[in-house]
């Protein structure tokens, strides 16, 4: 239902009426002029011709150097979700099942299923923190699963794995033979320390896709990559040959310019969801919903017993606030999912009339 | 072969040898200033945002005004090569076989094989005018295909098809409830006048799938569209919605102004092109190549007897001249693709060694 919200608050809005958009990880923040800039010269210097479908070196290389590997391990891809996509492509072309651990980002589900692979889906409980049970990992695992999906950080609960339980999953997986893909789109901005599936994983079994999005404010440039073993960005460059092609080199241009900003740029935005998620946490909790403290930005994915999300949602985007139902996520009836990605001063009025609504 | 010949070209070029580029059909000429404008206009706008999965409303009316069908019937792509994918993707989910007539271009073949599904390849001759024969077509034909795929004017020949083969083949189509998906995206440049798969399909059994790229110089901009039924609309833009999101809202206006400036850059474009293939026709004519004449931008598909064009190409790359097999495009050995897509200068240069090395 995620999309359909989606698709009905732009409707919305182009028929005039005027809605808090907390439903999409779409921050409000402008994308950084030295990007934009950066994308313009590039243009003009007239780099609108076709390229590699392993995308630009350079921006590759750079890539490289900071999750320490080589540039033939990445490939570029336009968004995190393309490389979510075209991996899964890949990875599940002779069947299978994917286990995805829940609460989860609707994508993995619904990728899944357009690829005629099966699903097992994983429950987490707020009660435990969300954690991950190994043992009931393990049982879950039976001889067709080829792969596992680890969304750290966590979206929509903004919880980061604690390293013994990420240390335990890739072990695992190692012993069952079964790759991991390991989201980690809003690793490099989140608020407490974060390990990634790169760390436990020194023979490339496993499989990391990121994106420029969150970390930049880039979500419609379209810009994501994969560090992988080279046979697998090998497979997907040409996967990239018959389908996408390649990212506009001025879009790869206009990254490289963030990543080279980097720690300035992604401190601000860290910084500001930070302050966002502090305000939030003391709204909601005033209201007395129950929540897990975010770990990382975007959003917040509060409970209130024997809520009834869907209609919840709808008759909220009523009221001129989109949000997102638990039931987009899993099977979290009593959960929706705030995204704390609008300005400042329409946050806190929709948080009020979620507030209110909730009552 | 085709896209090894580009990656080998490329990491030439890195290496600092000097390749003239007769392999592609990526254009010399820039992207037109007014649409590199715009795009930097609408990013500092803010339009830098996630956006709608089906493209943005004032393009899509653009092109439904252009094509005579509604909005609701167009669905923005990141390159006609995604459009092409997405619909076989969504046509050949349950299996099935592809008719591709040949010479064909490499990814509709590529594509169909990567989705599972057979092709069967439907030959036609340098002889014949590279005429679809409907006879053949309709033993072609089983109880297993699911479409055929038309691509008009083609590459690599540079043929338009004919009004009486055109009209036969949809004809035939429709008695047998196959799909033809018509891939016209030199259909805007091309020299003589070009039937649309639309001019002869007024219920929307048929597909069109169309780019920016070669109209607009704007082939590292990835962006196309489709023109089908609403119901593959739809369904094309929920497999946007899981794998691409969006084409680049700033993209997106970029192509508008193309649109609203097209008489003026098509028409500038295809005289250039006439130009090129003029001069082309002349010098291999004299050199004692046999081909048909190009009806559209930006092929020659030239014919050697006894030419091993494999050999040939790879031989020709060494001497600095990148050109593509004949190999690439089905069984045709004998001849090879030009593409007149470099500068004028560099072009005679590349003709000239092509003429010499074929001696």
């Amino acid at each position: 239902m995620l999309y359909e919200i989606n698709e009905k608050a732009l409707k919305l809005e182009s028929e005039g009426k005027k809605i808090i958009r907390l439903n999409l990880g779409d921050p409000d923040l402008a994308t950084p002029q030295e990007i934009i800039e950066a994308a313009y010269a590039s243009m003009k210097a007239g780099k609108t011709k076709y390229s590699s479908s392993y995308g630009e070196l350079r921006l590759r290389q750079k890539i490289a150097e900071i999750h320490s590997v080589k540039a033939e391990n990445v490939v570029i891809t336009p968004g995190s979700k393309w490389a979510i996509f075209a991996t899964m492509f890949l990875t599940l072309k002779n069947g299978g099942n994917v286990i995805i651990p829940t609460p989860y980002w609707t994508a993995y589900d619904l990728i899944a299923k357009s690829l005629g692979a099966r699903t097992k889906l994983l429950r987490t409980e707020m009660a435990d923190g969300w954690k991950i049970d190994l043992d009931k990992l393990e049982s879950t695992i039976d001889k067709e699963t080829k792969m596992i999906i680890l969304n750290n950080p966590n979206n929509p609960t903004s919880k980061v794995m604690d390293s013994k339980t990420l240390g335990g999953i890739v072990k695992l997986a190692n012993e069952k033979g079964i790759t991991i893909l390991s989201d980690e789109v809003y690793g490099a901005i989140s608020f407490v320390e974060t390990k990634s599936i790169l760390d436990y994983d020194s023979e490339f079994k496993h499989i990391l896709t990121n994106g420029f999005s969150k970390t930049f404010t880039m979500t419609g440039w379209r810009i994501g990559y994969i560090v992988a073993n080279k046979m697998l960005i090998d497979n997907v460059t040409k996967l990239n040959q018959i389908t996408i092609n390649n990212v506009p080199v001025f879009i790869q241009e206009a990254a490289l310019t963030g990543l080279e900003l980097h720690k300035q740029i992604a401190s601000k935005i860290k910084a500001k969801y930070k302050q966002r998620a502090d305000l939030a946490s003391l709204k909601l909790s005033a209201a007395g919903f129950k929540f897990t403290k975010p770990e990382a930005p975007f959003y917040m994915f509060p409970k209130i017993e024997g809520l009834d999300s869907e209609k919840f949602t709808l008759s909220l985007l009523d009221k001129g606030v989109a949000v997102a139902p638990g039931t987009s996520f899993g099977d979290y009836r009593e959960h929706f999912r705030i995204s704390l990605t609008a300005p400042d001063d329409q946050i806190e009025v929709g948080l009020d009339k979620i507030c209110e609504a909730a009552r």
